[in-house]
């Protein structure tokens, strides 16, 4: 199913980019958590656009209303639906996208899929714009983790190659990561937001890696074979626009490894078990050991360049040169990582639903 | 949920490595499908274990028993369950695994879990060998598939670091992956196989890397959001034990590049809309575009490795150095390309039902 | 999952009675179909409150907004999602409710659920207010199947035991069906109004039964076992609050006969297989057989009545004699028709996309 | 999904009657629970054919083979797998049946559906014969629940017309049923008895009305909406062979009632809350109230009778006389006792299941 997500709880998101509004249901969340709405505002507004030399200059307040769920500031039962209404858009720059096709954008498969019926203004229902509402799902379940514990931070491991410092998988430094721009290593930060200014200058985009942890988990959570932690989070990772890899811990680099140097150790430690290393990211079999969860996203380059590309006139079936107008983000990467968070947080809470919350 | 997989079909899989057998359930099959029974077990045998040099020197007959969904040689409608029994295991070997969890392995995870309640033997549910029945479903959709021109193949792209040759993105020459050691350049396998020798001497493990391909496929598959492609296939394959990362076209690299050079521009070609180059690995928005899709899949090394290893006693609460005994996979990399095939092949057929498969 | 229904489509419900809004989001619906709100507006007035001298007479627009799903007047793809602002709420009314449950309600029931946290104001999530939304998504889907030549209808089959004459299971009259008061017999719909009238002077309520039927629906619908078309219709009629029993063509009755007197024989009819008689109900080991689906719920007296009743204090643990406020219909079994209409839409819809609708 | 069942458990059935063998897979169990194979054997024996003058001549063994999920007796986290083997098939019995259907059955809709490629044989997968896995299931949820005190017992309410005392919706007298004919009343008993025996002579078959009832259930089980306890129950009972109709409570008795009559009225008791009546079958609004839980399932009488029946010859387009050949009973309602039992305990486990079972 499309825009769904969850076993225990069950979220669905909706809207277009220009349409009336975007928004989301949640269902299936106990009664009785409260709801920080000024916390919650804070973490959209990470996500937000318009907020400094890096992001596009579209400007929305994002701003969530409640409609259902929500009863003196707790959960009432009754499934969650927030919406953010859609107020600065300027539908005539997509116009022609419909016939011609923007490289590296679902423009294509939707006019495929839908048959010509799509809603191309913005990008329709592909638009990045629909992780404000996935950001308003993960906000609230990340304040309910937190309340239990349950810890999640995220930071830019990587954009156009240049690298940040990588969490500690030991003790992920979660309050190191900068509030202004999500690093560990400002000078590392530095570089990044210079490749991005780079790129711009260069009509140009580029991509990155957002490395997230999740600390403070109960051992035992996650299920064997298609139930197992790592492809739930991949589903719900995937489903943000632009991600085109997730791995686990060591991910792509156990590859290279024996397993001599692989495998955790065990020891004991004050009483309780834990691994000596963490290069599973704290999953085995699919199911968390309690050390700290650790995965990596990689993000694509943002496919709006304003550099002319070469497309197709669909309805003529000819090729033909496109400009892309409208106002993009040369680099989404900084803007992915609470967007990254929010999917961490709804794919953990979905699974400690499943032990029976309380 | 656990071990169940599938939004248009249900595949359901059980067993235990040591049980009376393991096997899979598969319902929502359209009827009148043929089923090629010795195509299917030409395909099981690939994944099957002692068969040469570099796998475990167990042997089982791995030979399904179909108790229902078949009649004549067709698919009937109702649902498939086919089973396989374990006639050669030794379950003494796993005596002590109970307390003595080995590292890298579900083992102290599952302790957690289900409280000491699983069965240890041989790694219980989580075994390996539960993707036999994995690859019974997915041969099964692979046969389906093949007959409507959509072929799915795969390789090992690395072992140790060892690195085949790719799949060219935009013509995958899946016919010339080596049907003895499954790669395309056969002097990498040799040096893939040499470096598996050594780590087998070292009482070691060695992982790798499995790259996929699939042809045919029809654009328009898959759905936004959560229910994309690239989430559809990453959920099922990390439900093989040892996938710790998973990325689609460029992956991990794209992160590196520039908008401008990882975009695929669109171009007629024959009357069709294709793309130039191929680095989104044939999916767009979660959907597919009618190119090559192709994926790979991060092994991490066999945690099961002869020399001793640091682990604790859970009945006594102290360190233990632990001796794994029993027979195992220096290297499970070649076994795992068509479980990985399968994986695939099960995940594209669900996708394909959606659209009323006829 | 709470309230959620659907296999292939993904409806989602939200909203209290007097929170900020009620309404629906309706996933995995095809793009390209056209959507008639006038003719949507007009379904939703067919189970508006106030609108003659049965039923309440608080008066609500019940207008939907759609947020998403739609471009130009066709469905696009994306997830379909509309809303009903509440805007005459008297939440003053139910203020005691929390602590002294209405006989009948869902209120105890809810307490002990959410522990106090829900919202009693109206009933909360559990108003029949809700079936609003499930009209706006049967109705759509109803548009849909009709342009297929598939019809659905009810009518009023009976209310306080006072019978309507049934349809005519080989050929429903659905055009027979009064619009202002939907009774195939004026006298019996005469005789129900008028114990409506003294159950109201009595300030009491009364029950009834509402009898649906589908017709031009093709052979092959439904799953075997659980997929049924009985078990699937059942579950989405029991989501309307106040349904005590479903049953398909003869239902209860059928219990009484002889297989020779309920078998439906079958015999040729121009060319194509019909049944004699249509006992069945349209469905035969839970898949239509392309004759008139056939079913009835049973809908009690509405619980909400105005004579003193006997409850409890849920705070001082002590009987407490209770006195319902606020408006209330004496019968709200002519509302219902359009919803059980609106849930066999949204049911026979799903288990037509499972068949690739085109 | 068609023989798949749950929301927390994942109940998938397959088989075909005159296959190699049925069976059932039970995903999502927890670990630790406790199994009496012996106990079960009893009560899948309630079920067996051939065991009185009441019932087909036909005799399996019906004695499920484990092959996953057990350990020493207790549940160990991995799927449960059973099979039953078929061991006394006529196949020839039933060679005419995909050309001439059976009245009743549901030959003809397969036929449809399938497209001549379903297994005609003793029904296939439609066969009663499938309910043996089903009551594997819950003869295993039966246990289990019954270790937290809560019971369910069912009886026949009506045979052909002849009717059992009901259930005392207070107190339901589970300890009553008889063990040999379970009905509550001997005479009653006794009555039904001699009328189908009256219609086996008559080459004949009647129906009747299985009443279900689950004391022991705590309040709060159950989901607003498509989640509630009614629907949940429906949707399983109705995947019984045979079942068209299913009511709670008072069913459609209830809408013959006055609100005033029908509204249970709440008070304490002992410190704790109940109702003076029972009219609402322990759910309100969906959710149990903690009283015991009462349904009725009206069951068809058999279709295969031995008398001549009207159908149709498929390949020849024309009408013509069926005498069904082939051991048949001339009434399942007392073998379906337990079957609605399995079917309860069932989905009453999987509700618990969502509450965290521990």
């Amino acid at each position: 199913m499309s825009s769904t997500y969850g076993e225990n709880l069950k979220l669905s998101i909706f809207g277009q980019s220009h349409g009336a509004a975007i928004g989301m249901t949640l269902d299936g969340i106990p009664a009785g958590l409260p709801v920080d709405l000024e916390q919650l505002q804070a973490f959209l507004n990470r996500r937000a656009p318009g907020q400094n030399d890096y992001s596009t200059p579209r400007r929305e307040e994002d701003r969530p209303e409640f409609l259902s769920g929500l009863a003196d500031g707790f959960t009432c039962g009754a499934p969650l639906a927030a919406i953010i209404r859609n107020t600065n858009t300027r539908s005539g720059d997509y116009a022609n996208l419909k016939d011609c096709p923007r490289p590296g954008h679902a423009d294509y498969t939707a006019q495929i899929k839908y048959g010509g019926f799509q809603d191309p203004a913005g990008g329709g229902h592909f638009s990045g714009r629909l992780t404000a509402p996935l950001c308003i799902a993960g906000g609230l379940c990340k304040q309910w983790l937190e309340a239990k514990g349950i810890r999640i931070g995220a930071h830019i491991a990587a954009i156009a190659g240049v690298e940040d410092d990588a969490f500690d998988p030991m003790e992920p430094q979660l309050e190191k990561v900068g509030t202004d721009f999500p690093v560990l290593n400002p000078e590392a930060g530095a570089a990044m937001r210079a490749a991005v200014s780079e790129a711009r200058m260069a009509l140009d985009s580029v991509g990155g890696i957002v490395e997230c942890a999740v600390t403070g988990l109960p051992a035992g959570l996650g299920e064997p074979m298609f139930g197992g932690v790592e492809g739930r989070i991949a589903q719900i990772v995937y489903g943000i626009p632009a991600v085109k890899g997730v791995e686990f811990g060591m991910g792509f680099e156990a590859a290279r490894l024996r397993g001599s140097e692989n495998n955790d150790p065990f020891r004991m430690e004050n009483g309780k078990v834990v691994t000596s290393t963490n290069h599973c990211g704290g999953i085995l079999g699919g199911i968390t050991n309690g050390m700290p969860l650790l995965f990596r996203a990689a993000i694509k380059p943002t496919p709006s360049i304003s550099q002319p590309q070469q497309s197709v006139s669909l309805s003529r079936g000819e090729n033909q040169e496109l400009v892309v107008k409208g106002r993009h983000d040369p680099c989404i990467v900084p803007r992915a990582v609470p967007v990254v968070e929010a999917a961490a947080a709804i794919a953990i809470f979905d699974l400690l639903l499943q032990t029976g919350w309380k």
